[in-house]
């Protein structure tokens, strides 16, 4: 099997006319970054769970994607992260939501996966099971970004929140991040990772972590990560439902992600997008909002882009 | 439209010979006077989505059931409890994960649904957000059973931990309890609430208040509520599989949860069970375990169980 992996840094209000050519270039080169440290894990035979990790790390690492390092501020003023990740050879999956201080989240959603009997752990007792796991801390500082900040004093004190570069009103946020692979001996796996909303109030969980509705991998349909705005992909259940469009209905991946991303979502105000790749090595990135930080990478070839292709 | 409302609260190794007559009795009043807090709205005329809410709220007020006042004791000696609910006429939905002090998680999870933009909500946010809805608040007292504290007291400072039911260790462990409704006028719901697991640690969320897992509902399928081994229902998908196999199968809802409770689920050893309820009034309530506590009423009839029937 000809190993493959795809990545998005999220979908949203991402508009031509503001980002200039200096700004595209670091988007760029940090999307090719995340697609190497992935395939450079394929390529030598590991694991499409390993090579997802791989690939949202580094975008966790760098600090303008939405997750991670770059995690937005919540209403408190503090960073509240969720990530996921599904494992497409046996339906095993690992999530972790409304966590803090962890300085990787796709590394403890793994380590939910393959060292507790959990699937779902949340908050303060996430944050405890990752020291049982000896996962890296940080402070709040490593968290710390200006820009960031700026953003979150601008609506404090305001009911408005924001999404992944969702609203006009405030399209400079970033997105969630996320990654698929198909490895070398066919397994399918996913992973997702977010910052959630700026100034976002109450606890609130997008659909990134739940498994179904923003991360599902299953080696007999696809393996897909989700990006948008995250209570109409839980209400959607979108990631599983494109795996029954093809297990239950016989439709080929192209055709489930073009449904239920420009019918399905679309026709109840859904914006955003995701990607998605099946057992043969077919893939698609479809995304309904103005632009989307996305690219993949197989043997010898590899793209990256963020907006729609004139 | 003749209008129905099934129940469950919880699936697992409920043993018959544990059960004494004056037990069952006191199981199989509650299981009524659910059913009957709910259908009193479906005949007059109310909707599917009051009329689970009531039946819910009806189980949480009832000490023997594991949610609400009834929940079990986490591995802090906490009560964490878990809600969802969902309306088949628009795909809204609500939950709340992880909550303490709410009397009535099926209450919050309702107005998370209707008074908030978003679908999940989690730990002492989702708690703020009640007391902005002027909800109900208990304190530890409220919540304090004697028969419960000495469950967890014979887990504590273990590493075991305790599913409604499910460990022929524990036996003694009630579960998760939900409704499903269809009313006069055609549509569905769906409620789930749940105290988790007696001993639980790190924040961990079941499937109740997943969206797509525990709990789903869609007037175009079914509705549907679950009980049981959480992680694997969460793998599983298993509510949203149900109304993917009638909607992209064309499966009637009785094959669909025989595949799904009986092949699916047990190949993966996902023990517990569901109620589900189609457009046209058909429901079912398959359980792989032992027992499941459950019930249903329509016009004029009505029937509440708990063992296999011979």
């Amino acid at each position: 099997m000809k190993p493959v992996i795809l990545i998005h840094g999220g979908a949203g209000t991402i508009l031509r006319q503001e980002m200039t050519e200096e700004k595209e270039a670091v988007y760029l080169k940090a999307l090719r970054d995340a697609l190497t440290s992935g395939f450079s894990i394929l390529e030598k035979g590991g694991s499409a769970v390993d090579a997802v990790e791989a690939a949202v790390i580094s975008m966790e690492d760098f600090p303008l994607f939405n997750a991670g390092r770059g995690s937005v501020f919540n209403a408190e003023g503090k960073h509240e992260m969720d990530a996921a990740i599904m494992n497409g050879s046996d339906l095993s999956a690992g999530a972790v939501a409304g966590i803090s201080h962890i300085k990787n989240p796709v590394r403890l959603a793994k380590a939910v996966m393959q060292h507790s009997q959990h699937v779902l752990l949340s908050g303060s007792g996430a944050e405890a099971f990752a020291k049982s796991q000896g996962l890296a801390f940080e402070d709040e500082a490593y968290f710390f970004d200006e820009y960031r900040y700026q953003q979150w004093k601008k609506m404090q004190d305001s009911d408005e929140y924001s999404l992944d570069h969702a609203s006009r009103k405030a399209p400079d946020k970033t997105g969630t991040v996320g990654a698929v692979a198909l490895d070398a001996n066919g397994n399918l796996a996913a992973a997702t990772s977010t910052g959630g909303m700026t100034n976002k109030r109450y606890g609130r969980i997008g659909d990134s972590p739940l498994i179904g509705a923003g991360t599902y991998a299953n080696n007999k349909t696809c393996a897909v990560s989700c990006t948008g705005h995250g209570e109409l992909f839980i209400r959607s259940v979108v990631a599983y439902d494109i795996s029954c469009l093809m297990e239950y209905r016989g439709w080929s991946l192209a055709q489930a992600c073009e449904v239920v991303v420009n019918q399905k979502l679309l026709s109840i105000g859904g914006e955003g997008g995701l990607i998605a790749i099946d057992g043969n090595g077919n893939f698609s990135m479809p995304f309904n909002s103005e632009g989307m930080y996305r690219g993949w990478m197989t043997n010898g070839n590899h793209d990256v882009s963020i907006f729609r292709h004139e």
